[in-house]
């Protein structure tokens, strides 16, 4: 038996709000056997108190008035799992001054005003946990924080958001064109009505930001993350990528050389070799490389109700567990590290190009020409007819460039009379 | 500056050893940030005194009498890198008895008296942590205990040697002999002068012991783990599965069906889809499947000097900060869970099937009838002339069948005078 139940306020009772009630009313006893205290949902946060529920007995716990959680004295612990920004950051800090610990999975929160929320709950002595913010089921936060407290991180790249990885997957698989994906990933209720904040990487962006704090122990604001979306990326993108060993991935690139960051969201080519690449449908997967430990990565599902509610529920057991040993808020590094932000000129990758251009005599060995002014090296081309001949496609895989030289190449061959049109350009990692 | 520095006793200066002074050295500020504390290495125990060492300006530090080092009142933390089983659990016990808190990379003895040990810590109040004893550098341990904690496992499958995998993929992608391609192994330093232990799958099977404890709760004996290795793969089982879809990987297997447990290490075809089939190399890989959680995988380097070392070390950095918090070890659960061994009847899986056999009218009808008789279904099936058409040569994958019906098969089989030869039969993972 336990010897204390600790309370907990529920803010939210959708279906991740359902899972943790479900997670916690069934495995009870593994709670307690883990730590020492049973915990009890006390009271939920609903909109509508008359709406029907999935789970019975539970009216009583019921309310409307979130204030009637966040002051409640019994309450140890809020979980919250509304999203939004305003009111749910209003909620959260009140809560953490009533001395309430925080579990949240709101990404969107935690990516803008976390910094806030964390020194709040310094001062007040307060836990705040936020695994399912990102990457869901993938206990990603911890391995981060903990697992890899010794070495120093100096890369990381996600596969963040499963509606977008959803879509790159099929239109590779089937050769589908990006309109009718997404169409497709709508009526299964993978992708939203509005789907922006998914396919334009806003969502992926707010995990990256999260990721970066966390791994690299520096302050990031969201909008220093660099943001690409993959409505613009073709089938013909796709189709060529394969032919060269690639597949498209939307990626989120953090990456650190000495004091210096850059973070970003985009359409990535990846080598097929690379673990990333066969990370497929709505999965997520977390790849991290450290100086010590190398490549490693973390693979799961990246969203869903339970595999969220297990991320939440596990970081209310961390909680518990530091209630029964009396030491929460302790647990919290504050990002300690200076940092700036690389320009252009430091960012280095390798390029894929795509090409169409006047077929005659000359015209590949100009473009090479310039590429070369820049120092920019080709490691595959591939040259073929385009409208029936009229034109020749041109697709490129470059050595590694920079960033800034890359752009004044673009640039430059938008002006050349000989290109027709520049259809993509990708950033290419992996298959050295 | 911090408040304290916190001593380490290090017995063990090899390359993992080596790896940890240098972690402790070069990262000592991020170390301080994290933990508040200061980490030192005290004193470290060595064979040979006179021995050369690539780090320098530790010669007053070297002592070659291990109860120089468990004796010392001003030794905090016991870092045992030495490995084997005597004296090593000797020296653990005495540092706990001295109520020092260990960590430990070493499997063989952690699989063999990991129960002893940590009744001891528990007794001491000590902390005893060994994430690096299984899978290097990816810190799945944590995970198990940690990131699912709320969650119940179902289901864990591992690629946990990397010397064995190195030769499996090696075998897949040249289509080489078992015979070659483990003395270039051994060339490579990949594989051991006698490569017993890791070839015959005991290194697997007591990482698979590990998890099994840490991941269903149970207590389970190293000798509970049903063992098989791969030094009777053939490439021709290597290509047959290609052609039908799979790789043959040496899979450890740990299932829970209720309070039944089953545990085996064994060369295994893993369907191409799945994502431990991409697992190529060294590199090892844990699949973890939870009821709740679903589908998740922990990939990264198995072994080596500094993955090993950031695993050792960022176990320190989580009993240094216990240490600042004054809660060591309070944060263990003891396996609480009852276990009963699966019997055959009840370890399902399909399998893959390699025979030789006359070729006459109406052998594969009788073959399939004698599987029918123990309602063992078929996926697919593949014959061929062999020996130049005198014989045929059958590959079959059935459907799901229990183990004890495969085995009564087999024995069928055998008896049958149409056989000529049961050349193969394995395991059966994805591709549903």
């Amino acid at each position: 038996m336990a010897e204390k139940v600790v309370k907990v306020g529920l803010l939210g009772f959708g279906t991740v709000g359902t899972g943790v009630v479900r997670i916690v009313q069934g495995h009870q006893d593994d709670l307690v056997k883990q730590t020492g205290l049973g915990i009890e949902v006390h009271k939920i946060l609903v909109k509508d108190k008359e709406k029907s529920r999935s789970i019975n007995g539970l009216d009583n716990k019921i309310t409307s008035d979130p204030y009637d959680i966040i002051n409640d004295p019994d309450v140890d612990v809020i979980v919250e799992v509304i999203g939004g920004i305003h009111p749910t950051k209003e909620y959260i800090l009140d809560a953490l001054e009533q001395g309430k610990h925080i579990v949240t999975a709101n990404k969107d929160l935690m990516a803008l005003h976390g910094a806030e929320i964390l020194a709040k709950a310094e001062e007040k002595g307060c836990d705040v946990f936020y695994e399912a913010s990102v990457a869901g089921g993938i206990p990603i936060l911890r391995a981060l924080v903990e697992g890899f407290s010794s070495d120093r991180i100096t890369k990381m790249m996600g596969i963040v958001n499963g509606t977008t990885n959803y879509i790159m997957t099929k239109m590779s698989q089937e050769g589908a064109d990006y309109a009718d994906v997404l169409k497709e990933a709508q009526a299964l209720g993978y992708a939203e009505a509005d789907p922006t904040s998914d396919v334009e990487g806003f969502d992926a962006a707010r995990k990256m930001a999260i990721l970066t704090t966390l791994g690299f122990r520096v302050p990031l604001k969201l909008d220093e993350v660099d943001v690409k979306g993959i409505s613009s990326v073709s089938k013909e993108d796709i189709a060529y990528g394969k032919k060269l060993g690639y597949v498209i991935k939307l990626l989120g690139l953090a990456r650190r050389d000495e004091d210096e960051v850059e973070v970003s969201v985009q359409p990535t080519m990846v080598h097929k070799d690379h673990p990333l690449a066969s990370v497929n449908g709505v999965f997520n997967a977390v790849y991290v490389h450290g100086e010590a430990v190398g490549e490693t990565m973390f693979y799961g599902p990246g969203a869903g109700e339970l595999p969220t509610a297990t991320a939440v529920v596990s970081d209310l057991v961390t909680i518990v567990k530091n209630m029964k040993l009396g030491v929460n808020g302790r647990g919290m590094v504050a990002p300690y590290k200076e940092k700036k932000l690389k320009d252009d000129s430091k960012k280095l990758s390798k390029y894929f190009l795509r090409l169409i251009v006047a077929d005659k005599r000359g015209v590949l060995a100009q473009i090479t020409q310039l590429l070369a002014n820049k120092n920019i090296s080709l490691d595959q081309v591939l040259q073929q007819p385009y409208n029936g001949g009229q034109q020749a496609e041109i697709i490129m895989v470059t050595h590694v460039a920079a960033k800034s030289d890359m752009n004044d190449v673009l640039l430059f061959l938008k002006d050349m009379d000989f290109i027709t049109e520049i259809k993509s350009c990708y950033r290419v990692e992996g298959g050295e």
